[in-house]
């Protein structure tokens, strides 16, 4: 008898604009082997869903079905961020041999590659065949390997049109300093992408000077007195900044004050809080030396939090076609007898942006975490370099585009006014 | 000599993804009246500008220019706060004279309403003919007379595809209430909006129940066992909740703690701080009763904040048209002698949306609120009416387009799993 049977999808950890791209991806091509995989069933609830059996038939949708739901954010199968226990995986083979499940399609990051291992030796140890692939998708795009990770380009765009607003908005005050704190626990990819919104903008005052103006990177040492002269600098030169500040920065500041929870992976919750904002404005309204006569100091602090990742109708095409292809291409490629790895991202040489795909090993993957490089961090530590939005630009997919009046001044006829204090 | 000089724009207050279209609206109508309006001025960074005599010329910037401009968020003129004091009112006629300022548009809320009225009546005293029109502008939507703002389309179509996808985000997980925090200081306009994003699902499991759940306006008295209760139930039916919260919400709290500075206008700051979802988070975390089988409680405050008003490319064409019209036809209105009054929208009957433009005396409006009325409320006192969605949606715009799963589970084979806790 040839090698066939059900195959599962896990979705886990947090969603994405387009994690459901790659399920759609997945529903795709496995038509292509009726044969060899008989049913594709879904977990619901990732891992929970494993344990408690909970499995939904997804072979019998239509193919319009998954054209809709791909272009919806939140996982349509339902997450979890679930370490499976040693009594968990004695279950989680109960269940895959109940129902004859043969070949696992993992979508996550680096946690659930870690998970995907685990099962893989639980498998070794029971000799139970089984072909196991993971798809990467973060929003943090931190995972080794790969060109990039489906979940970023969306959630590149999405900041980048928010930082692109708020820096007009910001620039329609006097002495306006905002901060905005993104997500990024260790790796600065989506604080960094706000700088795309330096590239849409047109018709500026030449004094004046696009937003996001400094920008703070995990990998990047944090310090206080730094970021204060920073600030400082930038206010003498245009009267205004706007920052943005990954939300890994928190760690630095070593204080417990700014973290919340903590998951089954031992990650700290950080982004459910406006304290490393509220913080961050507090140094600044307490230090900033500004020109009065313009008012008093407007210093403002926003976290962007969830909707980072799942504003309806604002994902990138690329990245949308990204996620469809890894989950494609991970069907191609468990058919051809694959297994124990990440289906990865590479990207083609030459002027325009195209992505082919790959497979590395899982291990390559697993716990561990891609940084920025120094190369794509400018020299002041506090933005970053055309290296990076050569990578970055194609993967958000459009820039924002706005536009700000350059004024031409009339020429003053009376005398200068002392505004009375009262 | 007919009555004829040079017209000034004022804009006022916080910014809308659409000032910049009121602006436009002026300088496209202004254009028909050479000879009567000599130059349009703009006064950079409002009454700031005025009082220090930094006045921008508009009159030769090419028409294309006002189609980019008006297309971004953010005051293009620049904006402030600021109550004009008794010796600044002498300091405003010394310029208006001195510039032969003969016509005011003054964009804003009802605080620039306020000021217009002051300028108006220093005016009078100095028998200084001058027209002067309010061009309602705020996305709280809370003018009166007017049917709507310019500013509160965008908004509302904003915070609904923040909200719908952060619905699809926290369906994704199990035991899952969310809070949005969002505008809205003493009127829902803005909460209520994020109902639009129930508009938006189709194909969600029947026993589910698509978001916002739970919307608490400033109109209602808020009350925390209610609030409990509430979230309770909503928990209890569906396993989850999406909850939204209008900032004002923090006074009826009672508590200094949520409330910052204060501007010149006496309005306290609460946007720009997490403490209200903190807090609100905190008394769910003590309080819910929850199925731990499906893990741990998860609770998530998000506060949504300055991007509300700003993100680049997400205006609502109705919002930009209303927008539009009120500057265009704020131009003709001044041209038949009009002045002391706010171009006010006016929706015709019929089943589709349309709004032509009338005048109301300022007095109507300065230093008033509109509150949404009783018969937009549900009577639950946490949702909306069918009343409130035929009001909002055209104003919006669009519905969220976002779509979910229904689920075909399969049968189960094997005995329930009980999960040990290590």
């Amino acid at each position: 008898m040839p090698f066939q049977g059900n195959a599962l999808v896990i979705q886990s950890g947090g969603p994405t604009a387009v994690i459901n791209q790659s399920l759609a991806g997945i529903m795709n091509a496995s038509r292509d082997y009726p044969n060899v995989i008989l049913k594709v069933l879904g977990a619901y609830h990732g891992l929970h869903g494993v344990l408690y059996e909970n499995l939904i038939d997804l072979s019998h949708e239509e193919s319009n079905t998954w054209k809709l739901i791909a272009n919806s954010p939140g996982a349509a199968l339902g997450s979890a961020r679930i370490k499976p226990r040693n009594s968990d995986l004695d279950r989680i083979f109960e269940v895959f041999s109940a129902h004859n499940i043969k070949f696992v399609f993992y979508n996550g990051g680096n946690d659930s590659a870690e998970a995907a291992q685990l099962i893989r030796e639980e498998a070794n140890r029971r000799q139970y065949a089984i072909r196991i692939l993971h798809l990467p998708k973060t929003i943090d795009n931190d995972l080794m390997v790969t060109d990039h990770c489906p979940g970023y380009g969306s959630v590149a765009k999405v900041v980048s049109h928010i930082i692109a607003g708020d820096d007009l908005d910001n620039r329609s005050f006097f002495n306006s300093v905002k901060i905005n704190v993104v997500m990024g626990r260790h790796a600065g990819w989506i604080a960094a992408a706000t700088a795309i919104a330096k590239k849409g903008h047109i018709d500026i005052e030449d004094h004046d000077e696009v937003g996001p103006h400094l920008i703070y990177l995990p990998e990047v040492e944090f310090n206080e007195k730094k970021f204060l002269n920073d600030v400082q600098k930038t206010y003498n030169r245009i009267g205004r900044a706007t920052i943005v500040v990954a939300e890994g920065i928190a760690d630095q500041l070593g204080e417990e004050k700014f973290a919340g929870e903590v998951d089954e992976f031992g990650n700290a919750l950080l982004s459910s809080s406006g304290k490393l904002g509220d913080y961050l404005a507090h140094l600044i309204k307490k230090n900033l030396v500004y020109n009065s006569s313009f008012g008093k100091l407007r210093c403002r602090a926003d976290t962007l939090g969830y909707l980072q990742r799942s504003i309806a109708g604002m994902a990138s095409q690329t990245d949308q076609d990204s996620a469809f292809l890894v989950g494609s291409m991970g069907v191609h490629y468990i058919m051809q007898g694959e297994t124990d790895k990440m289906v990865t991202l590479v990207r083609m040489p030459g002027q325009t942006y195209k992505c082919e795909t790959s497979l590395c090993d899982l291990k390559l993957v697993a716990q561990k975490t891609k940084l920025m490089p120094r190369s794509m961090i400018n020299k002041d530590e506090n933005g970053v370099t055309e290296e990076f939005f050569n990578y970055a630009l194609p993967l958000a997919g459009s820039v924002p585009e706005i536009h700000a009046l350059k004024p031409q001044y009339i020429k003053k006829i009376l005398l200068d006014y002392v505004r009375p204090s009262k």
